[in-house]
């Protein structure tokens, strides 16, 4: 049996779950039964995150509960909050693109040591259910606080009476987001709480399945996702079209990128065959906004895939969910830096659900490696 | 080809390694050609960290070089020095058991970040490796600060001309240790740098095959090594030495807690259906050093197996590491809650060399899951 087992694991089923699914072909991607792109224009981040962890839709009353209970949780410990400036600076040291995730990563890890947080199979669902709501809602709170302490700004107290879109905004900036950039940001996030079995999730549950606690699970997500070759880094594309510059640049720009062999940051995906659903949705928001940022990108966009259908036929070189959530996150006025961690505000709430799900199975995740070198034992020679 | 996948993937070759293995029916371990305990018998903590970074034995000058050169990696840097009082406080909330492997995993991640750590795709082989020794040194560093803050107590500054395993001991004490002392702790830790594909391995390799940085890689190692079903926990199995407490008592405490269908703590292996080669290294230091509790844990072992035998027999259950790992490391002075972290203190070597194997196959390990929920797309009930 072991033998056929394809590279990476590729396509091999080591779980089962009711959280959600990618159908690459159809260009369709869903949370429970819902399609999340539906869910991202009708329902509050509040009400999807409720979804995933709760199994179902909030009723109206539910709804209001659940996002006032969430609003509770967003301040630090107290220990968290005197150990940011240090972890602000060592973030700062690992410079502008892996900083403000190493630092997220050691700041929600720290959180989780502060809260008390115990090894899942010694809690009940419940109190893990807790620990899951506590760990993703204090996400925003300690990525803001560690980019203003970063920008030699002092952090600005979270609120209650926002909803997590726009608090994380007004956590960045100290100002009340408009409405219209809160609403798109928002539907941003609903749109990237999950999607199929990534490389973060996968790590997220096999830590889970050592029944380590959430807060050990989600930094092994956040660990994964931080590696450029999970995906998820929006400034990458917006970095693209900066390069690239003005139209007339286009083509020969592309071209020789593809002819070099390089990839196109934004155009593929490993799943799917069809437009990525996330795109179309965010460029619709994109262009909803309008301006120079937006009309560059429909351009680039409809260039490069006129290239890549003729350099790489039957390809199939669609944008990814990275193309138009740079514009849209540009546009709302997010710092560029902050791009990958704001996929990391949406994603915990999907590693979340998936520890859950995970601490349900007592079964310890652990494959097996070949052994392929020198036959032991071989004397070990004097020193 | 899916449906057939055991549950976990235990089995599942997920890769190919030159690190080592375990035969688990011979009762026999190696790391590349070599013996491990014959490796923990004869050479130093850091002619074997060699080994596995580099893939062979030192040459005596070579060694000394080695070692020095890993003794000038044990400062931290300052803003982890900074970070690190908050550190303590807030692992200590996680409480004796979880705080220490807390603080571990936040420290970790915060050093990778202050050095800087980029990418492991984005290194040459020789960078890599220098992430990987750098990150390695630290780990009792971190460790003793850590313990010393939580007991109102200075860190002590690292020195560079003691061993890898005496300036563990110093840094936790401020003295510097008897050497039969150092001797049996750095046979204790060369012995526990690998241990075949456990799940903490697999996990910082999941990591590793995003092209995360090393740090990340190494978090998600800890993450995984603190959940109780992946082991490691030698302070356990001493626990169940004080709880037996006398001789008289072993029959009764141990019939009723087998009858009662739990396990006895530092018995039974996954892996090993003989004697666990670690374990038996493990009495000859601690009967070695002689004295009360040698003796009794000698006893306890007689005892239990006898009863192991007879209540579940064909059941091979032996003592494993975690058995006489606590006995040794309680005559050689260590704290208790420094159990585990100790245990961390060695593999992460392990882990380290796991993912520079890692990082030469550029495919992500990214396995599937299979939807089993309510057939999507449902309409979203308006809100």
């Amino acid at each position: 049996m072991t033998a056929q087992v394809p590279r990476g694991l590729a396509g091999v089923v080591v779980t089962e779950t009711t959280l959600g699914d990618v159908r690459g072909r159809e260009g369709f991607y869903h949370y429970r039964e819902y399609s999340a792109v539906e869910l991202a224009a009708t329902r509050s981040f509040e009400d999807v995150w409720h979804l995933m962890i709760e199994g179902r839709l909030p009723t109206s009353t539910e709804s209001a509960e659940f996002a006032r209970r969430v609003a509770e949780l967003r301040t630090l410990p107290d220990e968290v909050r005197a150990a940011l400036p240090a972890i602000a600076r060592a973030s700062a040291s690992a410079g502008p693109d892996a900083g403000p995730m190493a630092g997220l990563r050691s700041a929600l890890s720290l959180t989780g040591a502060a809260a008390g947080f115990r090894p899942l199979y010694d809690l009940t669902a419940d109190e893990r259910r807790d620990d899951a709501l506590l760990i993703s809602a204090v996400v925003p709170t300690l990525l803001a606080a560690l980019y203003r302490l970063g920008q030699g700004l002092e952090p600005v107290p979270p609120r209650a009476d926002l909803g997590h879109a726009a608090h994380y905004l007004y956590l960045l900036t100290g100002e009340e987001p408009a409405p219209e950039y809160a609403r798109a940001v928002e539907r941003y996030l609903v749109s990237t709480i999950d999607h199929g079995f990534n490389a973060s999730t996968f790590t997220a549950r096999v830590i889970a399945s050592t029944g380590a606690d959430l807060a050990a699970c989600l930094v092994g997500g956040i660990a994964a996702l931080s590696g450029p070759l999970h995906g998820g880094a929006p400034s990458r594309a917006l970095d693209t079209l900066d390069e690239i510059g003005t139209p007339d640049r286009i083509q020969s720009w592309v071209r020789e990128r593809v002819l070099a062999g390089d990839r196109i940051m934004g155009f593929g995906h490993p799943v799917y065959r069809t437009e990525d659903p996330r795109s179309r949705m965010l460029r619709e928001i994109a262009t909803g906004f309008g301006g120079p940022l937006a009309e560059f990108a429909v351009e680039v966009e409809r260039q490069v895939e006129a290239i890549l259908a003729e350099l790489k036929p039957g390809r199939e070189l669609h944008t990814n969910v990275e193309f138009y959530a740079g514009v849209v996150m540009e546009q709302c006025g997010l710092p560029r830096a902050m791009f990958t961690p704001t996929f990391a505000v949406a994603r915990v709430v999907g590693w979340a659900a998936n520890v859950l799900e995970q601490a349900a199975d007592s079964k310890i995740i652990r494959p097996a490696a070949r052994y392929v070198g020198p036959p032991p034992p071989v004397p070990v020679p004097a020193a």
